[in-house]
C-alpha cells in the first residue's frame, strides 16, 4: 500500500556505457493533469530525499496547488525508490550498481512525463539542491518544453569545492572497514554512516546559525550534541550506503554541459536555457554559494539571480525546515508561475 | 641533533584535574634577548604545527627580525615536540594522555617566558589558528605583561560552528577501526587519516580558491585529485592520531574565559584584554568567519578589526602558503610594533 507509482522503464542505456535493466522510476503526482495537459509542473528530489521529502512546497494555497497544477514528484534513480543499489538485482545490485548521470535522470523523468502522461510542455521545472541540478538539466535538454525553472540552493554543474566537500563525506562513510567496498549485506557501516552524518553538520547549516543557536531556539534541540545525534545521524543512519555513494556520484558528476548536445561547453548549456529562471541560492549556503549562481545567470538568456536571504544555509531551500524560507521561496514560485 | 630546546616544567597540575608529570615544552628561539629583557615575542604553534612550521614569518628585513627581536616559537602541547600521547611514557601515554586547555598552555609558556628568561614584559604575541587562540588567551591572562596581540585566522573562543566542523574531523578519524580507541601501537590508521585528510580539504580553502583553481595555478598541482592526496592526504598521513586528537580537544575546548579569573564570562575576558591588538581574519576563513573577530573587537578596548583581504580561506594567514598574504600580514605586524 505505498503512496507512489512505478514507471517501467525497460533496459536503459547510460550515459557512461552501462545499461540498467528494468529500469523503475518511483514517483507520486498531485492534483490533475487537465485535458490540454499543459498544467503540469515536474519537482524532483534531493540527494537521499524520498517524494515525501518534497511535499513541504506542496498544497492547497501554496504556488504549488494542486487544485491547479499536477504535480509530478519523480524519484531520483539511486534514492531507494526508483532503481537503486538497494532495490536493483544481481548482477548491478550494491556496489556494482551502474553509474548514473543527472542527465540519465532528467531523460528518463522525460520518457515518464511524454509517455506516460502525454505531456509536452511544462509551466514549471522546480527543486532544492540535487533537484535544483535536475531543474539546469530540465532546462537545457528540453528548452523547447520547459517554460520556466527555479532551481533552489543548487547548480548547473557541481564545482571544484562542492566536490571536494563531497569527497570529505564520502571518505567519512567508507573508512569505516564494516563498509567493505559495499559488501557490507545485512550489517551496515553505522559507524561511517555516523561519520559522514557528522561531517555534513557542518556543511549543512551556516556558521550564523550554529552562532544564533537556532539548532536549540528554532529546531528546539536539547544540545549541540543532542542536535547532532538526533537530527543528522539519526537522518543518514537508516538509509543504504551504497545508494548514499551512488547518488554522491551522481552529484560530483553534474554537468548540464556533459553530454553530447554541448560537449563541456557549459557557458553554451546555459546559453541555451531559454525557460524563464528564477535561481535561488541559499545567501549563506555553504557549498552553493551564490556567486556561482550569480555566473549561471550571467549565461543564462532570461534568468533572474534570486537570492534567499536566510542564515540557514543550505536548509534556507528545503526541506522545509526553516518556515520563514519556506514562505520567500513559495512566493518566489508564484510570482515567476505569474509572469 | 636537534634544531629546537626543551623546558621541563615539573609536575603540572591541569585545569581539567590530571597532572602532567614531567611535563616538557619545547620552543625554538630567534634573536637575542636584550639586557633589558623587553624585546621578546611569543609566537605559538597552530593544529598539528610545529615550531618550523611557524618559521615563515620570521627573517631578517621582516617585522619579526630576529636582529631586533627575540622571538620564542613555543610548541603546543600534544604537537609531538612538546609533551603528548606519542612521547609521554605509561601511563598517560597515547588515548590517556590527560585533556590541555589552550589555558594550561599559556601558563606553561608564561612560566618559559618568566622563569627561564625572567622576561616581563612582551612587545607582542602573535599566531595562526590556534596560535591565535593562544595569543588571545596571552591578552586575557597577563593583560600587565602583554603589550600588543595580534591573532589571525583564530578566535578567543571555539564557535559553535567550528565545534561541528572539527567533530567531522574527528568522526572521520575514528570511522577507522584501526584507530582502535588509540591502542592502535606501530599500525597506524592511515584510512582515517587519509578521511580527516578530505574532510579538512573542503573548510581549510574557500569556495573561491577552488573555483579560481589555485590549487593547480599557484600552487602547481597536476589535478584536484592530486592536491587532496599530496598536499592533503601528505599533510596528516605522518602525524599521530593520538596527538591529532588531543590537541583537537583543546581547540573545541578553547575559550579564554573559562578559568577562576572569568567564569565563563566572555565579553569580561574580552574587556581584560588591554594591550594594543590587531585581529586579523582571513576574509573567506570558513571556521573562523570575520564575524567572529568583529564581536571580539567590538568587547576589547584597545583592538582593531583587520581581515585579511584574501581568496585563500583559512591559509590566507599560514603558513606562508599564499606569498601575497605573508606580505600582508608581515605589514601589518610592522604597523603594530610601531604603535
Amino acid at each position: 500500500m505505498s503512496d507512489y507509482q512505478t514507471y517501467d522503464l525497460g533496459d536503459v542505456r547510460l550515459q557512461r556505457g552501462a545499461t540498467l535493466r528494468a529500469c523503475k522510476l518511483a514517483y507520486k503526482t498531485f492534483g490533475t493533469l487537465n485535458p490540454a495537459k499543459d498544467n503540469a509542473i515536474v519537482y524532483p528530489t534531493w540527494y537521499s530525499g524520498q517524494h515525501y521529502d518534497n511535499e513541504w512546497l506542496v498544497g492547497p494555497g501554496k504556488a504549488l496547488d494542486p487544485a491547479r497544477y499536477f504535480i509530478i514528484i519523480p524519484n531520483m534513480l539511486g534514492n531507494g525508490l526508483s532503481s537503486s543499489p538497494s532495490n536493483t538485482p544481481e548482477p548491478y545490485d550494491g556496489p556494482r550498481f551502474p553509474q548514473v548521470t543527472a542527465c540519465d535522470n532528467v531523460r528518463a523523468q522525460h520518457r515518464l512525463v511524454t509517455e506516460k502522461f502525454g505531456i509536452r510542455t511544462l509551466p514549471l521545472v522546480t527543486g532544492w539542491s540535487m533537484g535544483a541540478l535536475q531543474t539546469f538539466h530540465w532546462g537545457a535538454l528540453y528548452p523547447d518544453m520547459v517554460q520556466r525553472i527555479a532551481p533552489f540552493c543548487g547548480s548547473a554543474k557541481c564545482s571544484r569545492h562542492n566536490v571536494v566537500f563531497l569527497e570529505g563525506v564520502k571518505a567519512a562513510l567508507t573508512a569505516d572497514a564494516a563498509w567493505n567496498e559495499g559488501w557490507y549485506g545485512s550489517a551496515k557501516p553505522a559507524r561511517g554512516l555516523r561519520a559522514m552524518a557528522r561531517v555534513y553538520a557542518g556543511w549543512g547549516f551556516s556558521q550564523a546559525f550554529y552562532r544564533e543557536e537556532l539548532d536549540l531556539k528554532t529546531l528546539g534541540y536539547s544540545s549541540l550534541e543532542d542536535f547532532l545525534v538526533s537530527f543528522w545521524e539519526g537522518f543518514f543512519l537508516p538509509k543504504d550506503a551504497n545508494n548514499l555513494l551512488a547518488m554522491l556520484w551522481t552529484w560530483q558528476n553534474g554537468d548540464i554541459s556533459d553530454n553530447e548536445l554541448y560537449r563541456g561547453d557549459l557557458k553554451k548549456a546555459l546559453g541555451a536555457i531559454t525557460a524563464k529562471a528564477y535561481v535561488m541560492p541559499g545567501a549563506t549556503d555553504l557549498y552553493f554559494p551564490p556567486e556561482d549562481s550569480q555566473f549561471e545567470v550571467a549565461h543564462m538568456p532570461n534568468a533572474t539571480f534570486v537570492p534567499i536571504p536566510s542564515i540557514w544555509g543550505h536548509f534556507a531551500g528545503g526541506p522545509g525546515t526553516s518556515p520563514k524560507d519556506v514562505d520567500f521561496v513559495d512566493q518566489k514560485l508564484r510570482d515567476l508561475l505569474a509572469r
